[in-house]
């Protein structure tokens, strides 16, 4: 089955919005196993719409349509859709009486405006709007349906829960089944996770492998649409084709469930029953930030210090003057003393510390920007190590070093 | 002239990603005059790409395509491309120079994945990426110049500045003169904005007004396309213009120049030489972030402290223990109580705390998820306020609550 996406109106080719719609219905698709071809996005433009409506008639199946069925005059979906199925726009009788209803429900009079909403192609079936005005219908161009939504996301999504998506699967008797694994990865580039999973397609001719980089990490999902019910057969073999992907990246899984570094964190800590203190200087709150975006981090996140300055440093993390003095701020030992002053200041059982140089000002020769310095204090645990990292763009280098420091701790929980 | 865009990758059509790539150029090619006809989104399939390439080369003038440049196998533009214009991958030389260059400068070695990101085919321009590693091309297809660029937003953009703006510059004279004007709004939802500033266009016909949200604040644009070189006479009737939007947005702009609420409240600390301590509780370290994710922050700020437990807040912020008895950790009296500490504890000249319940869980009849305290402590100031907002997304309450303790020290710093 081909399915499609069309979506209208002058507002997102001008940049204004972004499409969102398109996204959730992909995602909505994907997940009725329903792949997309292609989503194609034409201004608020008769001649423009009837020519995509056409050629999607043409070569689709399905098509969810969003946009253009509000009362204004810019909203031109109906007339364009009427308009290539050769027919003329007549006053739909369900259209005006689901809208006046909706109307009477809010205390309001319905206006001329809003008549014209319920003016439709005569052979098109009303889809019922329940958030708001505009009537969505359906409709077959050709060899294919049609489905017509508001472009308000709110009643777009309302609409296709209620009414395309149990049309969908009712004319297409969908009973197609999809597995899929997903696995995260950090501490590999893009095109070296591409070099060592060659020869995937091979080994499983059925299944896709997909990459998706969210900087620093890598997610790589495998995906299996089947035809009918999975079997305990199929699931062993999307296990094994797991197997085989995690024993070509290097030991650089970080989560068999598509987890983000600190969601992992939050899971490991969570699992023993322990707590996280964090000292940051050049992440400047960014592993803290990272940590506390997950639900439910106050389980076991009690305390971080972000020290800047020297004597935010001393005063706060109890680091010895000398130790600042002898190696400086960016330094293994600093990072270690700032580690054991956040465990012991937030009467934490882990703490890890950053010390760096995110730039792009304030390098050296000695210590370039891209310099970091982790470190981990936990029971039995005492480590501080070196990095350097430079992409050039500070946020960049904030990310990646949050990320080694996320996953220098991962380790020693995993290992603890 | 007729420009389109297409956007290439499995991820927009699987709804992974939202293609914030298209939104991105359709508003640089509004600004720089030219109206955009149609957005296509195709997946990473050889045969999808060319003929969706085939077609926009007939009909337009200009084509920006992303994605599809990578070095894994699903990465299949270059060839799509070759094929459509009848040619046979070659290796680039100046692309693989510019590749070499990029990765001898991060000290890595380049792999044979790499080096397939320099085949491109014979007939193609390269152009530079200076973000990573994929190089960008440009080439003629029947009617259409296409650029092709990497679908990574970071290097899509700086390319498409370095290279593709003033391509298409070139190619088709548009040394036209632009004038604009940003303003930055935090305090009023988008459809508020839009309502107050109807009208604009019949007082200032040949401007153009643009949003674009960046949760929770609002970027305003105002941009006029000359055909000449501007006169004093035009930089008035533009600043003229800027002061008509101003004096209709309730004093809720935050910046005249386009500056975040972070930049800004950065700003005013330099000229005003002082420093800054940050006490965090519900935000957990994203103020810290903001801030420090200014270029040259290091200036001002010197400390925070991100207290979750009430344990850290008494020891670390010397918040009184009978504060959080009588009124609880979500009340005005902590927040100023955390203020006071943490500008203690940094030694800075102002200080800002939050409290509050970022949901999920943890929300209470009397204490709801979306309510946060904000405290501000500085040279003759002292202020406690409470809040509630509820955006049903731990992440968004976050960021509104972020903004709106930067927004109350920025009204302090500016009052000061």
């Amino acid at each position: 089955m081909i399915a499609e996406i069309l979506s209208t109106g002058d507002e997102v080719l001008l940049g204004d919005i972004l499409d969102t719609n398109s996204g959730f219905l992909c995602e909505q698709l994907k997940e009725m196993g329903i792949p997309v071809r292609q989503i194609t996005a034409v201004g608020d433009d008769i001649p423009a719409i009837g020519t995509a409506l056409g050629k999607i008639g043409k070569r689709a199946d399905i098509c969810l349509v969003t946009g253009g069925l509000g009362p204004t005059q810019d909203d031109v979906t109906a007339l364009a859709c009427a308009r290539a199925a050769g027919e003329t726009l007549v006053m739909n009788p369900l259209a005006l009486e689901s809208m006046t209803l909706y109307f009477q429900q809010r205390g309001f009079e319905i206006t001329p405006a809003n008549e014209k909403q319920a003016m439709l192609p005569p052979s098109a079936k009303v889809l019922v709007n329940a958030q708001g005005t505009a009537p969505g219908f359906s409709m077959v161009l050709d060899r294919c349906t049609f489905f017509f939504m508001p472009g308000v996301p709110l009643e777009m999504k309302a609409m296709f829960k209620a009414e395309v998506k149990p049309g969908i699967e009712k004319t297409f008797g969908l009973d197609r089944q999809l597995l899929i694994e997903r696995l995260t990865i950090f501490g590999l580039p893009e095109s070296r996770v591409g070099f060592l999973l060659q020869g995937f397609e091979t080994e499983f001719p059925d299944m896709r492998l997909g990459f998706r980089a969210s900087f620093p990490s890598i997610e790589v999902k495998m995906v299996w649409v089947l035809d009918q019910e999975s079997s305990a057969a199929d699931q062993t073999r999307m296990l094994d084709a797991r197997e085989w992907v995690v024993s070509r990246l290097e030991n650089k899984v970080i989560s068999l469930a598509g987890l983000s570094l600190e969601q992992e964190v939050g899971r490991l800590l969570k699992q023993k029953n322990q707590s996280l203190a964090i000292a940051e200087s050049c992440t400047g709150g960014l592993i803290s930030n990272l940590v506390t975006d997950v639900a439910g981090s106050s389980d076991y996140f009690l305390f971080s210090a972000i020290t800047y300055s020297n004597a935010a440093k001393i005063n706060i993390l109890q680091v010895n003057p000398a130790t600042l003095e002898i190696h400086g701020a960016v330094h293994e030992q600093t990072a270690l003393e700032m580690a054991r002053g956040a465990r012991q200041a937030g009467r934490a059982d882990w703490a890890v510390s950053t010390t760096g140089i995110a730039g792009p000002g304030g390098g050296t020769e000695e210590k370039p920007v891209g310099l970091v310095c982790i470190g981990i204090v936990g029971p039995g645990v005492e480590q501080a190590r070196q990095f350097t990292f430079n992409f050039g763009v500070r946020a960049r280098n904030k990310a990646m070093f949050a990320a080694t420091a996320l996953e220098m701790l991962r380790r020693c929980l995993v290992q603890s």
